[in-house]
C-alpha cells in the first residue's frame, strides 16, 4: 500500500481537502443574510492573518444551536484562504483514543502548522473532543489544558495561524475560561423564517412548484413561522425522510412542526 | 475447531443471524396497532438509507419501559432490510470487558459496517453498554463518547448505515446530550389493555377458552384493566409461571395483579 | 496433589455441596408457617426451569433482614432441585480479589453453568460481592454491571438456568436498578412471636422444660413478645452465649430482651 | 540470620507473644470494677468459642474513647485464653503497606487461624487499619470489605475462633454497616472518678503519700471530680510529664485540669 | 545537529532570552504611570537579591485581568536583572507534558538556579500550569504543592534568587494558600483611560492624527471613557483587526465598545 | 563523588545538622517572653524522653500563624537535646517525591531512628508533607495514615523517641483526627506588640537610635500597635525590603501597616 502510505504522507501536511470537503456534504445554501455574513467575515480573519505583523495568531469561536452549520461554515472559510497549510482537528479522527492520544495528536497537527508560513486549523466541535457530558460534569482535562494553552501559544518567528473552532455550547466553555482564550468569535443561527425554509427546499428539489407553495401555506397558516427554529442539517434531513413517504408534503410539514417548532 | 473459528469469522462480517433470533425468542405477536405501526416506520427508515444520497447515516432510539419489547422489535426491524451487514452490539457480549476492549469491539463493527454498501448496526441497550448506575451517577465517559462520535460519524463515500438503538432510560441519555445524536425515535409502549392481553395468552395456548374468559372476567371486574401497564416479556413470564401452577387462573390473575398494575 | 486438584474440577463442575452444606450448617428448624412457604414457593421455580421452553432463565431474590435465615433457605431449595449443576457464588470465596478477579469468577461459574442442561446458581449476599459501603456512597460498579447483564442474559440453545440472590438491602439495589433484573423475589422474615421461639429453643436442648416455661413466661410478662424482631440466626447465638452462663434463663431472656427488642 | 527467620517463621504461627506483651506496656492496674467486668465478660467468650459446637465463630467490639485501655485489654484477654494461636493484626505492622498488602496480610493471618483447633485474632484500632479519615470522608474500602467477609466467614470443619477489635470510632463503623458483623461488644470508659485515679497514682508510684492527699485535694475543692474524663494512658502520661517538673502536684493537677477536664 | 542541540545546552542553563522576548512581543509602551512604577518596584526587588544577605529567597506575584500585560512586564524585569541566571517556566513549553514531567521540568529548573549565584525565574501563568479549570473545580494538586514548597525552599549557601510569577486568577491562588507562598505582589491593571488608549494608538501608528482625534472624540462623547477597561493586549488585537478594514475609525472604535466596555 | 556518597551515609544516621541549622539562619532572637517559654517547656520533653521509662515516646505539636518562627523553634529545641539521632522531615527534601517515596523516606528516618537510644524527630509543616490543598479538599491520605501510625507507634525495647512537629493549620489536623496522636502542643504566636518589634530591629542593625526611635513614635501614634499581628519571618522580611529604599523609615513604616496590621 505504497499509494496509501503516500497519501497518509501528503495528508498530514498542508491541506486534509477530502475530509474538509466531507464536512460541506450537502454544499452551502445561501438561504438568507447571516450565511454572507458570516463567510465575509472569516475573510477578514484570514487577512488579518495574512497582512498583520502584529498578531501572528488569530482565533475565532463559531457557536450556535445543533446542527445550524457551523462545520460547513468553518471548512469552508479555511478552504476559501487558500493557505499552504489547511488541517482539521475533529472528533470522528480520535475515536478510541486515550487521553494522552488525543494530546500527541493535537499537538502534532500544531507543530506542523508551525512549519508553514501561513496555516488554518479547524478545530471541529470542541466539546466532543473534550469527551465533554454535563453528567458530573465530566471531561478530559488534559486536553482541554492542550487547548487552552495552544489556542494562546504565539507561532515561531515569522509564521502565522488563523484557529477556526466550532461548539454547540459557548456557555459550557465559559464555565471553563475557555472563551477568554478565543480573539472573537461568530454566531451561527438557526433557520427561524419560512423564507429560508423555502430557499432551502428548492434548492433539494423536494417539491414541485404546486407543493413548495402548498408546504409553505400549511406552515403559514399553522404560525409555525412565529417559532420556527431549526438548524439547516435538521431541515435536509426532514426533507429526506419525507422524499421517501407517499404523502411528501403531510409528512414534511408535520416532522417540521414536531421537532422544528420549539424555538 | 477449524468449523467453530470458521463461525467466528462468518459473524464477525456480513450478518450476526443466530444473536438477532435469540432476540426475538417468543416471535414477534401482533396483539395490537402500536406494534405495526413501529415496525412499518421502520421500514421506512431502512427504505430511507437504502435511497436518499443526502443521508447516508440515519439513526433511530427505540425506547420505553422495561420489558416492553424494544430489543425485539429492534432486531426484526434489522432483519426485515436485508441488508447485507446486519450486526448487533449488545451488553451481553461485553461482559466481563474493560473500557477500552468495549470501545475497540464497538469501534471495529462500525468499521466492518463501512466496507458495506448498507448496513444494519442493533446497539442494545445502551444504558447497560454504558455501564450506568444511578447511585453515584455512574458510568463509563470513554464509551459514551465513542457511541456519540460513532452515532454521528458519516459513514465514507457511497457507504450508508441505519443505526437502530434501544433504551429504558431515555431521560438519562437526554441528560448525557446523547438524544441530539439520534436523527429520529419511537416509543415502545408497555401492553395497558386487556385485549392485548387477551390476544397473547391466546397466542401462548395458556388456557382453554373458559379460563380464558374466566380469567378476562376477574380482571376486567377487579378494575385491572384502568391501570394495568406490563411489558409483553413480563406477560410471557406470569403465564409460564402460572402454567406450572395447579391453579392457573388463580395464579396467573393474582401475579398479573400484583406485578402489572402499576401503571 | 493429585487428589486435591481433582477435587478443585470436580468441585467447578457440577454441584458444590459442601459449601451449600456449611450454609445451613444448623439445619432448617420449621418454627412457622413462613418456613415452609418460602421452600414450596421455591420448589415451584425449580419446576417452572424445569418444564417450560419459553422461560429457559428464572431470577429470584430472597430479601429479609440480618440474620433472618436468607443464605441457608437459599442453599436449601438449590440442594433440594437436584439439578446436575449447583453452585454457589459467595463473597467468603471472593476475599481479597480484585474486580477483575471477581468478574472473571462469576463469569466462569455461568459459563459452566451454560454448559449444563439445567442449572441453579445461588449469589450469597449480593451488597457484599459488590463491596458495597454506605459511606460515599461506593461498590464496585464493573462488578454490578457483570451481575447485571448476567442476571438477563438468556442461557444457550436448550440450557436452562435459576438463579437464587440473597441480599439484606434490597432498597439499595433497587436505587441501582437491580431489583428491575430479578424475575420475582421472596421475603425472608424475622421471628416475632414467642411461639417460634420457643419451638426453636426446643430445638436446640437448652433448657428443660421448666426452665424453658420460665423464660417464655418472663418474657411475655415483659411485654417482649409485641415488639420481637430476631434472626434466627441471632436467636442461635444468644442460646450458645447463655448456655456458657451459670444463670442460663437470667442470661438468656437478658441478651433477648437487649438485643432481639427493636422491632 | 538464621535465628530472626526461625523467630519470624515461629512467630508467624501459634502465638505473637512479644506484640501483645508491648500493648500492656504499663500492667493492668485494677482501679475499678469496670476493668473486671470487661475481663470476666472477655474470659465468657473464651468459653464459648471453646465448648459450643453450633458457634464456631464469634466477634467481639471494645469500643471506647481515646486512650482509654481497649487495646491493652484486648491483648490481655486474648492472652489469658492460651488458645494455641493468638494474633495480632494492628496498624503498627502495615505501616506503608498498599491495599493489596494490607488484604494479603489479613487474609493470610486467618488462613493461619484455620489451621488451628482453637484460635484468638486481636485486630487493633480498626479504624487505622482502614485508612480512616473523617475529611472526604475517605478509607479503604477493599480492606473494609476483606475484613467484612471475614469477620462474618465460618471457620472450616471443627475450627473455632475468637474475634477481638478495637475502636475509638463506633460510629463510623456503625455507618459503614461493619457494627452488624459482630455478635456483640464491650464498652471500655474513660476514668471519670478521683477514687479510680488516685488508684493509678499510688501504683505508678508518683507521690509520697502527703503530696497524693494534697492533689486530691485540690481536685476534689476544684470541683474537677465532676466532669472529670480522662483515658488510663493519658493519665499514665501526665504523670510522667509531672514526674519531670520542680512541682511535680503542681504540674499534675494542672495538667489533669487542662486535658482530662473536658467529659 | 550539533548547532541544535548546543543551543539547547545554552539554553537550559544560563539565559533563555528568545523565549523571553517573544513575550515582549509589542515591546513596552509607557501609555501612563502605573507601567513606571511597577518597573521601578521590579528593579527595588532585584537589588534586594543581589544585596541582602538575611533574605537570600524573594518571591513576587504580579496579578491582574487577562491581557494587562502581566508576561510583558516581568519577562521585561528579568531581563533588565542583567542576573547570569534568567529562566522562564510557562505552560507553553510544557504542553502535553504529564504531571510528573511537569514536575521534574520546573525542578530542574530551580536546581539549576541554584547552582548560579544570582537568579531570576519567571513562573508565567501559574493557573495554567496548574491545570487549573474552575469545573469541578480541577487541577494538579501534585504541580501545586512541588510549587509551593520551591517558592519557599531557600537556595543553599550564598546562592540567590527572585522568583516572578503571573496570574489573572489571584483568588483561586488565595483558595490554595498559595498567596501566602509569596512575599509581596504588585498588581497590574486594565488600561482605564482615554489618554492612554491614545497613546497606544499613536505608537502602533494606526491612525493619521484627523482619524485618531475622530476615533477618540466618538469614544468621549459615547461616554465609553467612564467605564472603559481593556488590556493593551486586548487593545492591540483591536487595532489590528481595525487595520484590515476599509472603514478604520468605525471598526476601531466599535470593536472596542464591544470588547472593552465591561468595565 | 566518594565524600560526597560518605557524606550522604553520614548525613542518613546520626544528625542532620546543615538542615537544621538552615532552619535557624537568622537566629533566634529573644525579644520576649513567650520566646523563652517554648525553648525551656521544650527542654522538659527532652528530659521526659531521656528518663521516664513508661513513655518512650512523646509527641509535641508546635502550631500557630505562617512566619511565627515555628520551624526555627523546633530545630533549636532538637539540637538541644544532644540526643545521638536528631533528623529533619521537611517538605523540602521531598519535592516531587510520589505517595509512595514519600512514605518509604518517612518510614525509614523512624526505623533509623529506632535502632538509636535518644532520638528526636523534627516533622515540618505537616500539611505541605501532607500535599494538603483547602480546594476539595485535597491532600494523600496515605501519608497521613503513614504518620498517623509512626506517631503512636512505641519505638522498640529500651528505645526512646522525641517528635517535634509543626503546622500553620492546627484546625485542619484536628478534622483529620490528626491532633489527637499527639501527646501535647505548644503554641507559637506571632508579634503583637512594638516592643518586640523594636528588640528585633535592633537586633538587624536596621535603623540608627533615631531613625528606630522615630519609626516607632509613628507606629504608637498611627494606633498600629493595637492591631498588629506580624511573623518574626515577615518582619525580617519587611526589613530587608526597607534596607534597599532611599526613606528607609518610611519604607518600614508603611510595608509593616500594609502587612502586619491585620490582627
Ligand atoms: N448555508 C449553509 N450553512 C451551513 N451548512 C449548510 C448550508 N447550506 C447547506 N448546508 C449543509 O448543511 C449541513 C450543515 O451541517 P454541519 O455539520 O455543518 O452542522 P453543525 O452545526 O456543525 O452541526 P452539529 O451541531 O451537529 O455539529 C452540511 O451538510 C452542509 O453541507
Ligand atoms: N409484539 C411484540 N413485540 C415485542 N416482543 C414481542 C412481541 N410479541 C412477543 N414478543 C416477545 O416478547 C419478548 C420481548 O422481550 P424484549 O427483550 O424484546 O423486551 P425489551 O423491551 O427489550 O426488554 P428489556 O427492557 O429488558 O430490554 C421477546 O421474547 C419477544 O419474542
Ligand atoms: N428455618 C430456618 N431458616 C433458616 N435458617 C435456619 C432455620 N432454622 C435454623 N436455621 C439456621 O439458622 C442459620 C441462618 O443463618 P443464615 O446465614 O442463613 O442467615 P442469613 O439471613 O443469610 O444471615 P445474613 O443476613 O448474615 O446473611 C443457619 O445456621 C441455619 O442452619
Ligand atoms: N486497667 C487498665 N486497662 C487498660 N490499660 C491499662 C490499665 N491499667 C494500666 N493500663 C495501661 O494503660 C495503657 C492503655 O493503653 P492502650 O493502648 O491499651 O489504650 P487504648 O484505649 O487502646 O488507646 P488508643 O485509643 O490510643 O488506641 C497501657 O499502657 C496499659 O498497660
Ligand atoms: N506597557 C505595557 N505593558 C505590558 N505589555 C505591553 C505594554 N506595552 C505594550 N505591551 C505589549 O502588550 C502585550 C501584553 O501581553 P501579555 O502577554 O504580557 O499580557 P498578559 O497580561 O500576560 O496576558 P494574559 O492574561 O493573556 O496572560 C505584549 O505583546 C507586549 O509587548
Ligand atoms: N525568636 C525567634 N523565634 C523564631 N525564629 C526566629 C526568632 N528570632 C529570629 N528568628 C528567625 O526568624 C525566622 C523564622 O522563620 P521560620 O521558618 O522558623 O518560621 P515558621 O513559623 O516556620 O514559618 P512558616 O509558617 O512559613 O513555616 C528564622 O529565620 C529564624 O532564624
Ligand atoms: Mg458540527
Ligand atoms: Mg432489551
Ligand atoms: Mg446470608
Ligand atoms: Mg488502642
Ligand atoms: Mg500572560
Ligand atoms: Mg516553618
Amino acid at each position: 500500500d505504497f499509494m496509501k502510505s503516500l497519501d497518509e504522507v501528503r495528508a498530514s501536511f498542508g491541506v486534509s481537502e477530502a475530509e474538509l470537503k466531507t464536512c460541506v456534504a450537502n454544499g452551502i445554501i445561501r438561504f438568507n443574510a447571516n450565511v454572507d455574513r458570516i463567510l465575509s467575515d472569516g475573510q477578514l480573519f484570514v487577512d488579518q492573518v495574512r497582512n498583520s505583523s502584529r498578531t501572528p495568531l488569530v482565533s475565532v469561536l463559531l457557536h450556535g444551536p445543533s446542527g445550524s452549520g457551523k462545520t460547513a461554515l468553518a471548512a469552508t472559510i479555511a478552504m476559501a484562504s487558500e493557505f499552504p497549510f489547511i488541517k482539521l482537528i475533529s472528533p470522528e479522527a480520535m475515536v478510541g483514543y486515550s487521553e494522552a492520544s488525543k494530546m500527541t495528536h493535537i499537538n502534532k497537527i500544531f507543530n506542523d502548522a508551525y512549519k508553514s508560513p501561513l496555516s488554518v486549523i479547524v478545530v471541529d466541535c470542541i466539546e466532543r473532543i473534550l469527551d465533554w457530558v454535563p453528567i458530573g460534569p465530566r471531561f478530559s482535562n488534559s486536553v482541554l489544558q492542550t487547548l487552552l494553552v495552544l489556542f494562546k501559544k504565539p507561532p515561531p518567528n515569522d509564521r502565522k495561524l488563523l484557529i477556526l473552532a466550532t461548539t454547540t455550547n459557548k456557555n459550557v466553555l465559559e464555565q471553563m475560561d475557555f472563551v477568554d482564550a478565543f480573539n472573537t468569535d461568530l454566531y451561527v443561527p438557526n433557520i427561524v423564517d419560512l423564507n429560508s425554509v423555502s430557499k432551502v427546499i428548492e434548492e433539494l428539489q423536494l417539491f414541485n412548484q404546486n407543493d413548495l407553495n402548498r408546504s409553505l401555506t400549511i406552515l403559514r397558516d399553522g404560525g409555525i413561522g412565529d417559532n420556527l427554529s431549526v438548524g439547516v442539517k435538521k431541515l435536509l434531513m426532514i426533507s429526506e425522510m419525507a422524499r421517501q413517504d407517499v404523502d411528501k408534503v403531510d409528512k414534511f410539514v408535520s416532522t417540521l412542526i414536531d421537532q422544528g417548532g420549539s424555538r
